[in-house]
């Protein structure tokens, strides 16, 4: 497949078993990554067009056309002033998830999906997911003409549960929250033949993730970051940024990687605690408004812990407040994000402070996802009077 | 200014004056037009890259960097598969214009305007706007460090009010409605030197908007489709659209222009009618769920009524009813809109009965906003029932 020659399997305690063929014949406990035969000519050149599929040497993926129908990746690299002056990092840049056709960073592991599914002749695609993983799934198997099965939390927040229905995605809340619907949604796609989009089951969502360090790669003149800040929930998406950085080295394109900062929630940190202390991963009850990152036993917590620790990293956690101080803040800098996509941007203070983070880096904070599915969390700077028609109305309500 | 040689006048009545030097000394009534000097070279080939300012030859601006920090344009062509189903129509393509960066095709004319204020030294940019204009102005002049003071109806819909306050704009709302609001947001421009980002006002909104047109162009592999169906409120994108068509004519890029079709709603159709009875304008009190198109009397009137005259279009009204039944079958076909994004799919039905659309003919549909910031017409699809994590319960609740 692709330019594949095989996998390894990263176990829940960190250890690396393989490589071995790939696709193996049953799926292993931990995080499947996939093998490539890397080389200087796997890394695109020249203008920056076509999205994810510009870097599809790096993907398993047959040649042929593109089937899936909606355009993915590309997204902006933006130095904003404003979050770079709240910051006091002259060297910030935003990577913008929010453009995807979803406002999220799942969309890219969902195109690579359907793109599978399409060719497999595949009628049914299934996940779990705490929403935007749904929301995406539920769209883009829509645009793809598949049918959508998605195992949500029963409290899924209703800005994510009303786009995954109306794309007329099959919607199932589980009541024992999202660990459970994981389990279920892998359970049923087993028992009914659907295709798993289940990230960690998933090797393919990984590579479609890691397209976001190529990109950065790209618009940064072709080369690597210092510092790459991202939100871990089941910590894939940190996982992917790491392994695209890492097949960047291993193709001659790069010299090195960046260190890796994983934020986690203040009401959710099993792998932040799991990290300093050295301990096995202990569950958390999740208890934040971050509903991206609300994820109590990391599926791929093996994988995200060993790639911080090897990109010379850390771990922080943010509170509800920061990350909606942060939304504030982004809001006002011009980017609308939900308290996952904005929790990278409230762990740099924090980052600075503990030395994992430095004034004169440069320095990517992923925004994940987009803040239109939760406009109960965007704050209002000041009011919006009703006035008449009338100049002098205007002079009073501004003050002027 | 740029490529720019000059302008013309297109009033209300739709008669055209000038052409005359640009910039005029005082705004005219009616809307300013901008005439460069064409020719092949202002149509850029090769691959689609940087957005809206690859076609900077064909906008008013000067040689020098982009300073703007939010990139705009290169939004997806889409075939997708239900909608051409549902329609009937092989040859429909939807143009995507919820992937800017607030979900609307405003964002295009909020970057060049902001460009000009950036490189002017402009400290304060203002609008009238029915919501997505100003939502994309108070996030775009955060991001480029900017003050925006935004004129909206006093009933403007939550999910807009909400990220504009967010992002930081001043906002007015404006009790006797979006005219009131037009009319008092030029007055307060003037008095308080603001730069006024108003469509009509200020022409550099449509050479942003037209470069839709120059993109479908590319997108359809250097040729022009048979129809354009957008939908019109005040007129500037459909205008927008026009010019962009004619001037790669003009250029030599293309023998030929669409066919372009107007979309209003039922409950608000003052264009419709004045084009079908070629009596004078008379402003409708809007009694619509698409707050995007709900204009009583359109700025751009003249300039519309002669732009689909002049392509051998016409106008269609499509019910609110229509218009939800389409929200609808684009989310179940891949993309989500609000009322007036959804409108120009509403319309395609009633086109294709009245001629104005063939079914063999390669037809494009502009989806000009997100349904994201309308939730509440989102429709579901179906229920989420709540189940307890039990593969006999899903089989229960699948009907399986």
């Amino acid at each position: 497949v692709g330019q594949v020659i095989g996998q390894q399997v990263v176990r829940p305690d960190g250890r690396t078993e393989g490589p071995g063929p790939w696709p193996a014949a049953a799926a292993a406990e931990g995080q499947v990554e996939l093998l490539y035969e890397y080389g200087p000519g796997l890394v695109p050149g020249g203008e920056m067009t076509g999205g994810m599929w510009r870097y599809r040497d790096l993907l398993p993926l047959e040649p042929g056309p593109i089937a899936y129908p909606l355009p993915v990746g590309g997204t902006p690299l933006l130095a904003l002033p404003g979050p770079r002056r709240e910051s006091g990092l002259p060297g910030l840049y935003l990577k913008d998830e929010t453009r995807g056709p979803t406002g999220s960073n799942k969309d890219r592991a969902t195109a690579l999906v359907l793109e599978h599914a399409l060719r497999a002749g595949a009628r049914t695609v299934s996940c779990a997911s705490t929403g935007n993983v749904a929301v995406s799934l539920a769209v883009g198997a829509a645009a793809a003409g598949l049918e959508a099965v998605v195992f949500v939390p029963a409290d899924v927040s209703p800005g994510k549960l009303v786009p995954m229905l109306a794309a007329g995605a099959r919607v199932l809340r589980v009541r024992e929250g999202y660990e459970a619907a994981f389990r279920l949604s892998r359970a049923a796609a087993a028992a009914f033949g659907w295709l798993d989009r289940n990230t960690g089951v998933n090797p393919v969502t990984v590579e479609a993730k890691k397209t976001v360090a190529l990109e950065i790669f790209e618009q940064l003149g072709r080369r690597v970051p210092d510092v790459v800040v991202a939100p871990v929930g089941d910590g894939p998406t940190l996982c992917a940024v790491a392994k695209g950085f890492r097949e960047l080295v291993l193709c001659g394109a790069s010299p090195r990687t960046p260190r890796l900062v994983g934020v986690q929630a203040e009401g959710c940190q099993p792998l932040r605690r799991a990290f300093e202390s050295g301990q096995p991963l202990r569950p958390e009850a999740p208890e934040t408004v971050a509903d991206g990152i609300a994820v109590s036993a990391p599926v791929s917590a093996g994988a995200v812990l060993r790639d911080v620790r090897e990109s010379g990293g850390g771990f922080v956690a943010v509170s509800d407040e920061a990350m909606l101080r942060a939304i504030a803040v982004l809001a006002r800098g011009g980017v609308l994000a939900e308290p996952a996509g904005a929790a990278a941007f409230a762990a740099l203070a924090p980052a600075r402070v503990r030395g994992l983070v430095g004034a004169g880096e440069t320095v990517v904070a992923l925004v994940t996802g987009t803040g239109l599915k939760t406009p109960e969390l965007l704050r209002p700077v000041g009011e919006a009077p009703e006035i008449p028609a009338d100049l002098g109305a205007v002079v009073q309500a501004l003050g002027r």
